[in-house]
C-alpha cells in the first residue's frame, strides 16, 4: 500500500481525501492542518495533526493549500529527500523546495463543499522530477481516476488559463444571464436546457463549428438592439457584450463590431 | 386535430416539423419553402410547396425564417384573419402583419443539423394577440414539450439577450479554451469534465455562489501571469480576459483590476 500524508484542509484536500479512501493502491495515513478543528468529522477515520514536527513517514506528501502559500510551506517542511507534490494548476513544479523530490498531482476540476464529485471522471495531471516518482504518482492516480495525463509545468499553466475561460468566465456569463432574467422577471430556469445543450454540443462538435448567434451572423440590427437594452437596464454589462461580440466577429473574419 | 403549415426550411423549421410528427394534437399538413429541393427528404411524408398562392387552409401558420425577413414575409402572405405566428426570440409579436391574428411560438434552444434534440425538454415561449389563439398554441406546445411558458414580447427579448450570454458567448469561451490548448499541445478533451461540472453546478447553485477563480479571489499575481502569457501566445484574447476579470471583480465588490 502506498502511504500518503495530506497537508491542507480546503476543498481540494477534502475531495482528494475522500477519493483516496476508496483507493486500493494508496491510503492516507495522516492529515495535517494548522486548524485541526475543521477536520473534526474525519478524526475517527484518519490521524489528524497540526504539528509539522509530528509528520509520519510516507511515500508521498500531498500539499493542497492556496497557490501563494505553496513555496514557503514546502520550504518549512521538516522533511528531506521525500516525495512532496503540490496540487495546483498554476504553480510550477520548481516552486517546491529542493530539499525534497518534487512532483505535481493536479486534479483539473472545480470543487465545492456543496457537491460530491465523481473522481473517476476527474482528469489528473501528473508531473515529477524523477521517473520512479512519476510511476508511483501514476499508480495512485489510476487507482482513483480513469483520466490520468503526463503534463509538464508549461502545459499545466496553459490548461489552468484555459480552465479560467471555460469555468470561471463561463460561470460569470451564467451570472449575467441570471441578472438579465431577474431584471425582467422571467425565471432563469427557462435557460437551463439551453445551457446544457451548449455544453453537450461541444462533446461532438468543435466550438468553432458550434458557434451561432448574431455576432457570428454579423446581424448588426440585433447587436445594436441588445446594446441599447443593456444600456437601459444593466449598463455594467455593455462593455462585456461589445468585447465578446467583437472577439467572435474577429474569429469569423469580421474585424469591425 | 389542429392543422399546421410550416413556412421556412432552416434548422428551427426542421426540428419543429420533426417534433410535430410525434404530436397527438397537431399535424403538419403543408410545408412551404422558396427552395423545395432542401425539403426533398420529407416529400414522402408531407406536402411541400414553393408557391404562397397554394397555401392550404390551416389553424396555424408557423413562420420559421431569419429574423430580418419576418416582417416583410408576413405582409406578403395571401392570408386574412388567420393565426400566423413566428418562432423568433428577438422579434416582437407586433412585427407580424395585422392582416392576420398574430402570435409567437419561440423554442428557446440551440438547433443544429448535426444533433437531434429532445423536444420534450425544449422550453416553448408562447404569446398571442387573442386568448383563444393562446389556448390553441398551448395545446400544440404541450403536445410536444413539457416546458411551456407564457412570455410577452419584452420578456422574450430579454430571454433572447440572456441566451446570447449563456449560449453564444459561452461557446466562444470554449473556443478560446480550445485555442489555448492547441497552442500548447494539450488535448482540449482534458477540459470537458470541468466544462460539464461548471454547467451541472448551476442546476443546484446560484451562479453568484458558484463563482470561483483568481478574479473572485482577487489573486492579482495569477491574473498578471495569465495576462502576460496571453500577451505572448494569443494576444487577441487579452482584452477579453481583462474585461471579464474586471466584471467579476466588480460583481464581488472589487472595482479595480
Amino acid at each position: 500500500m502506498i502511504t500518503v500524508v495530506i497537508l491542507g484542509s480546503g476543498n481540494v484536500a477534502t475531495h482528494l481525501f475522500k477519493a483516496l479512501l476508496a483507493s486500493k493502491k494508496a491510503t492516507v495515513i495522516q492529515w495535517f492542518s494548522r486548524n485541526t478543528a475543521v477536520l473534526n468529522e474525519f478524526k475517527e477515520i484518519v490521524e489528524v495533526t497540526n504539528d509539522l514536527n509530528k509528520l509520519k513517514n510516507a511515500h508521498v506528501y500531498l500539499i493542497a493549500i492556496s497557490d501563494d502559500a505553496i513555496e514557503g510551506f514546502s520550504e518549512s517542511l521538516p522533511l528531506k529527500n521525500s516525495l512532496v507534490v503540490h496540487t495546483s494548476g498554476s504553480v510550477p513544479m520548481a516552486a517546491l523546495s529542493n530539499k525534497n523530490r518534487a512532483g505535481v498531482f493536479y486534479p483539473l476540476q472545480t470543487f465545492s463543499k456543496e457537491r460530491e464529485v465523481d473522481f473517476k471522471e476527474v482528469p489528473l495531471c501528473l508531473e515529477a522530477e524523477y521517473t520512479e516518482d512519476l510511476k508511483l504518482l501514476k499508480v495512485i492516480a489510476e487507482s482513483i481516476s480513469s483520466k490520468v495525463y503526463d503534463i509538464n509545468s508549461e502545459q499545466r499553466k496553459s490548461l489552468h488559463l484555459a480552465a479560467v475561460f471555460v469555468n470561471n468566465f463561463v460561470n460569470h456569463l451564467y451570472h449575467v444571464g441570471n441578472d438579465i432574467c431577474n431584471e425582467n422577471e422571467v425565471p432563469f430556469s427557462i435557460l437551463k436546457p439551453l445551457i446544457e445543450e451548449t455544453t453537450k454540443k461541444i462533446v461532438s462538435l468543435d466550438p468553432l463549428q458550434a458557434q451561432t448567434g448574431p455576432a457570428k451572423r454579423n446581424d448588426q440590427k440585433t447587436i445594436e438592439n441588445h446594446i441599447t437594452d443593456l444600456e437601459k437596464s444593466l449598463p455594467q454589462y455593455k462593455e462585456l457584450y461589445k468585447i465578446i461580440t467583437a472577439s467572435i466577429s474577429k474569429t469569423y473574419g469580421r474585424e469591425k463590431l
